[in-house]
């Protein structure tokens, strides 16, 4: 069984940034920055996780892999335009390195290259993988719309981001894990049972990130912390405390909404403390890692096997700590 | 045999022009908004009637025309974004009905929903199929891009003009006439000498869609005339003229590029026809139409069941007589 850093650098071996040609190089060139931006690969490392929780890592593991990722990148370089974002990762994004058509069409060529993936694994297992992919494309589809829906609402339920934050980022890990199990041979019970352990995990950390940006420790995180509230964003955060808050706080809170105060962050931060939305979260939070953990118990592998994936969840989780 | 007007009417029975939910709403009006538009339905009838050259139309080739019906209609919604065209077919495109993100999410989610639709033809014929789209989908990509990069380019070669359009447009006529041809049961002969029908159909057409803006009649033509000259695009005419025109010939084809006088679309009509760019556009369009046809010849069917296909050539090519 391999760790996640062993996993995430032989993927790294496998992975072609540039599976594509040189021409045309606006295009291509495109396509080979996003793909060069890096990140910690923690899709294709789940799939990879999946298979080996089976079986040895098959040939069509990697395949799954790389199709995974280059899915992820066409979500982030599409995502990036919509959001006007001008840097990921201390890189400039895809439409502000080249212009927006290119990034856009370099989006779709490589939907297009994730599906080439997809195609040469298996025939007995490929209709099964193309399925969950277009299902899943269009779950992370209508994430980011209501993501950008929610930009324009006032009232948002947290039952309403839940489901948001379900579409956009959690179904993404939870079919990573169920990929890499089909490849496995996993029976469907277990194909479910590391969907809904993927899903989980992936709620978590979502909520661990609205958690972090608020009262995390810069230092340790690597990200500037109130992001998210000189933003507005819609966090777990928000929308709870908009929820639970009482009038004068509410109040309080619209106003901080309503104009870039200097003392914006600090401010909310106080309010966010004293609705008791830091401790929710952190509550939800250790809620969906349990969820997910008691998923990944049912799996029917030894314990021993499923140390890797109780590993990452560790690292991806506890974070903060 | 089912001439191309019966054959139209019946996919527009077959095709759902909201194969989505209903929510979230933002992106599912926006993609039926797009898939209502209409238009001459072209590609899905090329993919029925490849598959009727060999056999009763199959119920895989109802999907596959849907499939690249959706495709087609995926590549126009972004390249409108692309060129920040404000209409289309008298209807507004959709970022400008609705947004640029939704318009760019619709666009994803109806490449998807393609995808779906040849994942669930026999998986005997499904895999081939999804090559043939990835592929084709890249060459697309590929020929957009192109068509960009001319708009900045000064020089531009007929060859790479020639190049662009077979990529831009005629390569998905070529793909949709070979998967009707697959799911008929032809072989790999015929499959490669339809793919080079349609391919050279596509070229003769947008040929021809070149002359049409300098030289059609608008009243036949439904268009009105000039729009490319007024535009600088890089259109047959313009990349042929610049090629052959004599020293001052060219220096005026320049200066009417560089401002946009009052009289530039007569102008411009004057040199393309002094240059004799009408003529050999003409010419190139029938040499195009010609290997067309002798490709479509040697299809090993009778020449009774090619009928239909040779009937939608002439349709196409000849608007203008």
């Amino acid at each position: 069984m391999k760790t996640f850093q062993e996993l995430s650098q032989a993927f790294l071996l496998h992975f072609n940034t540039r599976p594509f040609p040189d021409q045309p190089s606006g295009l291509y060139d495109a396509a080979a920055h996003m793909l060069g931006i890096g990140g910690k690969r923690l899709r294709p490392v789940l799939s990879l996780m999946g298979n080996e929780l089976f079986s040895e890592i098959q040939t069509d593991a990697w395949k799954i892999a790389s199709s995974i990722e280059l899915f992820h990148n066409f979500t982030l370089i599409h995502d990036d335009i919509m959001d006007k974002a001008p840097m990921r990762r201390g890189s400039p994004t895809v439409h502000s390195k080249y212009n927006e058509s290119s990034a856009l069409l370099a989006g779709d060529v490589m939907l297009l290259q994730a599906y080439d993936y997809l195609n040469e694994t298996d025939p007995r297992i490929g209709q099964n993988l193309i399925r969950l992919l277009n299902q899943t494309g269009k779950q992370v589809c209508e994430g980011q719309q209501l993501d950008m829906d929610f930009e324009k609402c006032e009232s948002v339920t947290l039952t309403d981001y839940l489901h948001m934050i379900e579409l956009k980022t959690a179904v993404l890990l939870a079919v990573s894990l169920q990929m890499g199990a089909i490849v496995g041979g996993a029976d469907i019970a277990d194909q479910q049972n590391l969907y809904a352990f993927g899903k989980n995990l992936g709620l978590a950390y979502q909520v661990q990130d609205d958690w972090l940006d608020a009262f995390g420790d810069p230092e340790k995180f690597g990200k500037q912390s109130g992001g998210d509230i000189i933003q507005n964003k819609k966090t777990f955060l928000l929308v709870k405390a908009l929820e639970s808050a009482n009038p004068q706080q509410k109040k309080e809170i619209i106003q901080l909404l309503d104009k870039n105060a200097m003392d914006k962050v600090s401010k909310m931060i106080d309010l966010f403390a004293a609705c008791g939305v830091g401790d929710a979260a952190q509550k939800a939070q250790e809620r969906y890692l349990e969820f997910a953990i008691s998923h990944l118990n049912d799996v029917k592998v030894s314990p021993e096997r499923k140390k890797p994936l109780r590993e990452l969840s560790a690292y991806l989780i506890q974070r903060k700590f």
